[in-house]
């Protein structure tokens, strides 16, 4: 019996801005990545999505970010572990604190953005983000890029992960992703990347750019709520992975 | 046997910027009001605060603002009840998780600036505040403007309370500070001031600005620790009150 | 003959954020207020939009607001007037170092939001936003409130001014806007609407709220390109006033 | 006849935040180098910063930084050269108005911190900044790191440049500074740094950390008034200088 979780990032408006079909992507995922005011949100915005994701019984994480709204956290800065780390305590207790209000328990961290990618490869700043974690909830899953550095420094400290794979993004034989900006990073072919998707998860390996076979695990498959045409593909995931007796659960039954 | 608690604004520096003296002005202090990143600080300046709160033994508080970084929480602004209780729960979240790294026990929340004026005077944001507090932990003190609308709100929702006055700031009769920028405004003679600080914590009085005796209770008493001059006005009102058998000590004690 | 100016405001998206529907609401009117970076729009933003606005001949003004992304300059803020000045020669000079990029003339300023709706109202406040106005450039018109305090200033300066009237805002018997939460304060009826307008531009005269006729003088209609349902509105105001034999043209021509 | 400028950077307080002892160190240079609002300063600081140059007649630059006044504009940013350049634009725009209102002609350009560093290394991000500068005014000055890629881009553009050199900063052998990060990276005896910097102006010649001596150009020299030691030096640096026979001028005289 295979299990995975699906998680998508939420509650990224901002004040006047709206940004997302939360409402619509909800009923499709398991694990929900709430922003906490860095890259994006703001705490009326926190305190909607955190009730909306508790009616709809979708599990949530906190989905800290860099201080760039204006880049939407996807620019890498230059931050030190130290700064990382005291990022992601201010943000993790902000989202707490509406997570409480509700009465729903924190499942999981999955950082954002350039804080994500970043963490992926440096493995001083994961332990940095990480420490955060450990000393705010030792209980909460860290979800980061599935043989990444971030996940490495989680496991160092004793925390649980959940591995985190990309049914639209092309890997590097290392098990990086592809850069955005290089030919074929993105996988566009949407029967392809189901296709990629089902493997990782039963067989545990993926085609990388090169034509190589790698293995990679798959906890968790990220997909995405910005339109019409996301919110689609995620029902066709949905779809294919129950035809292949795929389970979408929870983390916690996973890891 | 008289009691009061002595309380400062800590941690208010940003980034490069620093701002207050506050390794000399917490040894003086029972109780420190701790901003929040909103109106003044950043997550390195609150964990540096907390671990300096904690070493020195100082009772820590929250010190919400409104988000006015350029104007440091000090404008009115015209927020909804429901965006001041939103941006409540979010900097207690956040503050409370340096807490929870550190060891430390939240004491109590008060307001800053335009926020803490606003609440004094509109019971519907005042409670909104109250709210927020209560939700994210119903044992905190509630630190307000003696004779308030906070105060009132506070009680109303059965949170504890510490009636704050002021050595330094002119009353008017209904027990409101009068506006800084009316004349008589501020209280500069240091031993007039300080008496009326005695005479408020033993007599329950203070005279307003249009000579008439009017009743005020004073659990603690707002000290500043900007600057050298104010460092030594703190220091003589300690000296004083040892002298007058008044001590100082935890709100814990005193609510 | 009767001409009249139609503007909209334009350029606020921020970010990774879209608001407005900007290329299809420019067709339409003669004058964009492009937002400046404070209450909304960024850098990379501002310089899209004045691209924008010059190939489709549209006239550009200035859209400056109070430093309140997260509200988007839609509270109420206690500014002083030397900030609200030194806010609004801020934003003209970098809106303005744009239009000096793409060779564009700026037409106009019209202040966003609160900082319209507290400057209509306030002397002092609209005197130090026209003084930054004039002290940029003395032959910029000031778009603002028919009636009100900041024309008043305008005109007191000697700056040109330009007269706006709002088709979906109800009127105090003063002329000032009723207070949008007040009932009866959106005109919904867009018949009735249009025909309001007709009239202010014809016989200089709209029916208050309290059911009185009030004068009132319009060289500037304000519409909205938010969404289809206001896209359609402008459409059929502009159909109307074709046929009432109003001419749509620049404020140059008006004031 | 040697001659050679000294340039600060200034007006870098923020709201309620005060930095630098500006006053002091104005008499002491020929060009300040003023900040812009996004790393740090605000429209009230740059108004009072633009005056006070003038009246101390002082020539002045925009010194436009990354919208990071958490991080005081010092950590690399990803942006892309689009953004770095509307940043700029948007910047000498604001401080442009400022010097209008004033009646100050803007002299030249500084990039900041983690800008001026990215941009010494990255022709495009120099280039796409240098675009800016142009189309705002061609008369501007830019003023780099004497050898880097800034300068560089400015003079494929046939802007005019000021070479600046550091006084108490180490060298690579390409010219570039020691990472502060390096042992050896500060010159901390100041007699050392004085002559290393008289030997910039007279031999164009600095040993570099290696102690293999290299070729430098030198217009302008950066000294700080952050501190009543930083200001000492910079008096004694005057000294020298007047006893070399190196005459202090402002930019227009040298490049």
């Amino acid at each position: 019996m295979y299990r995975v979780d699906l998680n998508s990032d939420l509650g990224e408006s901002f004040g006047n801005y709206k940004i997302g079909m939360d409402d619509k992507v909800i009923p499709l995922i398991a694990s929900a990545n709430v922003a906490c005011g860095y890259h994006a949100s703001d705490p009326v915005v926190m305190d909607k999505t955190i009730k909306m994701a508790k009616e709809a019984g979708v599990r949530v994480g906190a989905h800290p970010g860099f201080p760039d709204l204006m880049g939407f956290g996807r620019r890498n800065m230059n931050v030190s572990p130290a700064e990382a780390k005291a990022y992601t305590t201010y943000q993790l207790g902000a989202l707490g604190a509406f997570c409480k209000a509700h009465g729903v328990k924190m499942q999981h961290v999955k950082p954002h953005g350039a804080m994500y990618n970043m963490a992926a490869k440096d493995y001083k700043l994961a332990m940095a983000i990480c420490e955060a974690i450990k000393e705010y909830d030792d209980n909460l899953i860290v979800m980061a890029l599935s043989g990444g550095e971030m996940i490495r420094a989680a496991k160092d400290l004793g925390l649980r992960t959940a591995l985190e794979v990309f049914a639209d993004r092309a890997y590097e034989e290392d098990g990086s992703l592809v850069d955005r900006r290089k030919e074929g990073a993105m996988i566009t072919d949407e029967n392809l990347a189901i296709d990629r998707v089902v493997r990782m998860i039963k067989e545990q390996k993926v085609t990388a750019i090169t034509g190589k076979d790698i293995p990679i695990k798959a906890d968790s498959v990220c997909v995405h709520g910005d339109g019409e045409k996301a919110l689609a593909f995620v029902a066709k995931i949905r779809e294919r992975l129950a035809e292949e007796g795929i389970e979408i659960c929870s983390l916690d039954k996973i890891v």
